[in-house]
Formats: C-alpha cells, structure tokens, sequence
C-alpha cells in the first residue's frame, strides 16, 4: 500500500471559508481514501465541522491559526503581515515537506507572491506559471502560463511547455501529450521573436512531448493540443475572453427563454441538453489553477468555488503528488539542459553553467 | 443633397467572389442609395450579376483585371506578383482619391501589406491597427488591434486608443466613447510597462475619450466600455479564443439538442430563443476588421462572409466616409501631439519633432 498524499488545506481561503473547504475534503476522502489533511485555520470554525464527519476527522488535522489573508489584499501587504496567515501557513507545510501539497480558494496575487518567495523556483527555472485545466471539445487540455507573470523569453515558454507536458502526462495518462504554441494567425506576422525561438528549441529539443507547431486562439476550444504553452499577459486574456463570452452567451439564451411561453416549455423539454452544456463546460469539473515551476506544488481553487469544485481541486493535486509531478518536471528539465550543454559544447563554446 | 460615397470592391476576394460581392452591394443600395461602387475583378464574371439588377449597374462601374490574390498567398509573394490584381487596384483606387473607402474580402495578410505598402501609415503613427466590431451584452465595442502588428509601445497604444474612439463615435453616434486599456487581473503583476504608461498618458491625454482605465478579457462580452485597446497579439488570441468558445457551445449544445425526442421537440419550442442567441452573436452583423492607422480606410471582410455579411462590411465602410473617419483620427491625433508639445515645452526641454 502506497503512502498516503498529505495536503495542506487553507481552511479559510475563497469566499466560503471552512462551510466549503471542509465538506469539499471530505468529498476527496470518499473517493481517494489514501489522502489525509492538515487544515489551517480557526479551530472553532473549523471544528465542528469535522466533529460530524468522523472519517474524515480520522484523516485530519487542524493547526490553528486566526489570522487569514483578505481576497482583496495586495500581495505585498500579505507578504508583510500574513507570516501567521492560513494561507502562509498552508504553503509553509509543503516547504517543510510535511505536505505533498497546498490548496487554497484565497487571493491569487497573495498566494503566488507567498508560493514563489517561501518555495522558491526550481534550479533552472526563472518564473513560476499558472496551468489551468481548460475544458474543450475533446475533453480538457493544460493552458498555461494562465498569468502568474507578463511575458517570457523563448526560453521561459520552453520551460512551460516542458511543466505543462509533465502535468499533461498525468491528468491525461499519456506518454507523449501533444503540445501547441499559441500564436497568431496573419502570414505576416506570425511570431513574435520569442516564439518563433521557442518553437525552434522545441522541433529541436527531444523532449518527452509531441510538439505540434503552432495553434490559435481557436485551437484551445477544439482541443487541438494536449497542452496549449504561452506568456501570462495573452494566457490570461484568452482564459477571460473565454469565460466572458460563455457567460455572455448564457445571459442572452437565459433571456431569451424567458421570453414566451413557448420558449419556456422549450427549455423545459431540452433540458438534459443544457444540463449536458453545463457539465461540459463547467469550470468546478476542473478547478484550479496549478503554480507550476516552483519547489513544490501549490493549486489555487477558484474563490467562488462550491465544495465539489474545491474537491475537484483537491484531487487534481492528489494525482500531481501520487504521480510525482515535481520530479517529472524536473526530468525534463534536466533532459532539456543536457541537450542545450551538447549543443553548446558542439558549436565549440564554453558550457553554461 | 451630399456627394455620394465611393466604395472600391474587391468582387474577386473572399471564398465566394462575385456571387456574394454583387449581391452585397445590392443591399447596400438599398439601404444606402448614395452610395456607388468600382468593382475590381474579372468582367465576365460580375457583368452578368450587374445586368440582372438594372440599379445597381446604374451606380456601378468594372474594372476588369484576370489577376486575383490567393486566399493562402504569402502577403511578400503578394506583393511582388499582385500590382495587377483586384486588391491591388482596390487599394490602389483610395490611394489615387477615386474611391472613399477599399472592402476586400480576400487574405488578410496580403491585404494588410498593400494597404500599408501602398496607403502609408498617417502621420504621426508608426503601425496600422485592425479594428473589430465585438457583439457584446450591451451592443458592439470597437476592439483594437485584432492582430495588425505583434507588440506595442506606450506611445503605440495611445493612437490605438485615439483612433478606435473616432471609430467608436461614428459608430455608435457619441461625443465620449468610454475607453478601457486591456490587462490581467492578478494585482502584483498588473500591466506590462507599455499597458501602465498608456494608462497614465491617457488620463493625463485630455482627448475626445472618457477614458476608464484597465478592463479585463471577459469586460469585453460584457460591454463595459464602448472602445478595448490592446496590441496585435493580445487582441488576436482574445478574439479567437471567444470565438473557439462560441463555436465550442454552439457544437455541444447542437449535438445535446439532438439526442432524444425529448430534446428535440424543446428545440424547436425554444428555436426562436435559438434565433435571437445566433442573432446577436452573429459576426455578420458586425461584419468587418477596420484597418486604421493609414492614409485611407480598408475594410476587410471576413472571407467566408454571405452577401448580408459583406453587405455589412460595406455599410459600415460607408458610415466612415460620411462621417469623415479619417479626418476625425488626424484631429484627435493633432491634439495629442499638442498636448505632448505643451508638456515637453513646460518640463523645460526641447520640442520633440
């Protein structure tokens, strides 16, 4: 029998606090009884909660703490006055490797700023970036860098491709997960510098991936590529623009099906249709923004997340730390490192250290 | 009773050709009955279609050329072998003052290369904009730059912002077009250099323009503000990624709706919830990126348009030259640069040229 993965849950991250995070848990013990949790938060609140879940008290802990980092906070001021905060706790536990991993709803610029100063970026690796699970025609793909910085060199998107392919290897279970670079479609311009670099580094690079050139905007919905790899700025606007127009497409049909009598008794009829819509495209079906590139991993579950979504993140991190996500990134990284060295060493110049 | 307005027509471009140019004007006349074309393209074809409607012939003149740009030419290869093709002459026919306003349907690449080869940018503007008409819940926003260029200074996305507000007034018949800089959400990283610079530019501007700081990608579904300014790259992959999600929804939805008896006798209820949904996200209806920045104004049609969607394109061609688009972005342009003068005179420094 494996051991057990241990994650750290900040209890009072998101906007529900422990009424989500805590029955969210207890979701993932049902499903995967090999995890436990440490919790980090108010005991009172936290408590009772699990007094009426026996099991799941059973798998638990809870290290109390009063302090929580505010969902509107800057980064630096949670940097400054959170060191007592759950959400600096949480990430700590995985610094002290008594986590395989933390998860929390809280602020993002927060968590990130805490993530990458206390964890720190992988040997190697110069920014951490945000993966996100992106649902597509033919089942989700791995988007990132989703925003955790604005830009990146040909060598930084490299290195995206190499995490989002670790992490593609095993939310998908494939060896080789199909890998994009996501551009822009007039002949003219196709390419910034960078990416046109870091398409060259990948078609050379002999890495654990099948890199297929080039996808667009367009390519992420259909599902064209396992993993879709870009900057932070154009990531985050793309996941956004996304959003908006699903959100914008369900506000007019809403409407518009409540327009008449007929349009209702419509709806009522083709429901398992729209319910199918919903489960399809449903964010909570693959909550979580995953900090990929640093010394261990943390997952960001959206704030406004119901407790299966919470759990939906909890069980992405689960397989991330049964699977042993860190050292498959860092294999690759290591395999990309030595290809660069001979490559340097043939063209007769000194080896980058 | 004022001049009519000239539009150049690329009969040749786009996947249809003359079978949905002609007609496209067709409607246009209609609607617009001063309005009169040049077609560019082969005689043969577009005479036939002129001979059937006696009005439109009458408003109506062909330039016969053989010569057409492919839809997958490379723009260079365009350049060197079109100058006699129906694009070429299109562009040509604004460039030479004969026409008020150039509307292809053909490559966008090739297009956007003769239009700047050929057109010149304006003073004072170093890169043309593609401006888009975006659905959104609250009527169209103009958005800017769909994709002309990769990248953009500060300075680069001040004129985007200036340029789209003189579209956005003609447009939609207001003094102070509400304007928003395009950014990320995560506070610690907000807005690469450029972004933040435009922003404090554009509050300092005193332009023509109610200018409403940072939105984020899903603002633009929303209709926050009536003008989005963001460089080429951004903007390309948020429209294609909104784009992917629409057709993404469009195909579950298509495909759930037809799963049972059940859901099939609801569509038909709902279809006229259905309809206005299509209705109002129908590029189409808004049919037409606007290429800005340029000593003319070219409009380019998406390609797989019907007549009704190049009937679009050319209408909106048509409300620029009535309302004197270009001379509306060179005055707003001249007040910017006066506003720079004044500053760089009161900071003690020289003029810059």
């Amino acid at each position: 029998m494996p051991n057990p993965i241990r994650i750290a849950v900040d209890a009072m991250g998101g906007d529900h606090g422990p009424s989500v995070t805590v029955p969210g848990t207890a979701l993932v013990l049902e499903r995967k009884p090999d995890t436990r949790f440490v919790f980090f938060g108010r005991e009172s609140e936290i408590a009772p909660l699990l007094s009426s879940r026996p099991a799941l008290k059973a798998a638990s802990e809870i290290v109390h703490t009063d302090d929580v980092v505010g969902m509107d906070a800057k980064p630096s001021q949670a940097l400054r006055t959170g060191r007592r905060s759950s959400m600096w706790l949480t990430v700590d536990e995985v610094k002290n490797g008594m986590a395989d991993i933390a998860v929390s709803g809280g602020n993002t610029g927060a968590l990130m700023a805490m993530s990458t100063i206390h964890l720190r970026t992988l040997a190697g690796i110069s920014r951490p970036a945000i993966a996100g699970l992106w649902p597509t025609l033919r089942g989700d793909s791995v988007v990132l860098d989703m925003g955790a910085t604005i830009g990146a060199d040909a060598r930084q998107l490299v290195d995206f491709a190499v995490m989002g392919s670790a992490l593609a290897r095993i939310v998908f279970d494939t060896d080789r997960p199909t890998v994009g670079l996501l551009n822009v479609g007039v002949e003219e311009m196709k390419g910034g510098e960078e990416v046109r670099e870091a398409a060259q580094m990948l078609r050379d690079g002999g890495f654990a991936m099948d890199y297929r050139g080039f996808v667009e905007g367009d390519d992420i919905g259909k599902g064209t590529t396992d993993v879709v790899v870009t900057e932070g700025f154009s990531g985050n606007i793309a996941l956004k623009a996304a959003e908006g127009t699903a959100r914008q497409i369900s506000t007019i049909l809403r409407t518009a099906l409540q327009a008449s009598w007929r349009t209702k008794i419509g709806y009522l009829l083709a429901k398992p249709a729209f319910d199918a819509l919903r489960e399809k495209m449903d964010p909570s079906n693959s909550n979580g923004g995953v900090f990929l590139g640093l010394n261990g991993v943390v997952i960001k579950s959206h704030g406004g997340s119901d407790a299966e979504g919470f759990a939906a993140a909890l069980e992405l991190g689960h397989d991330m730390a049964r699977y042993e996500l860190l050292s498959k990134i860092t294999a690759g990284l290591a395999t990309y490192d030595r290809t660069r060295e001979a490559e340097t060493a043939s063209e007769g110049g000194a080896l980058i250290s």
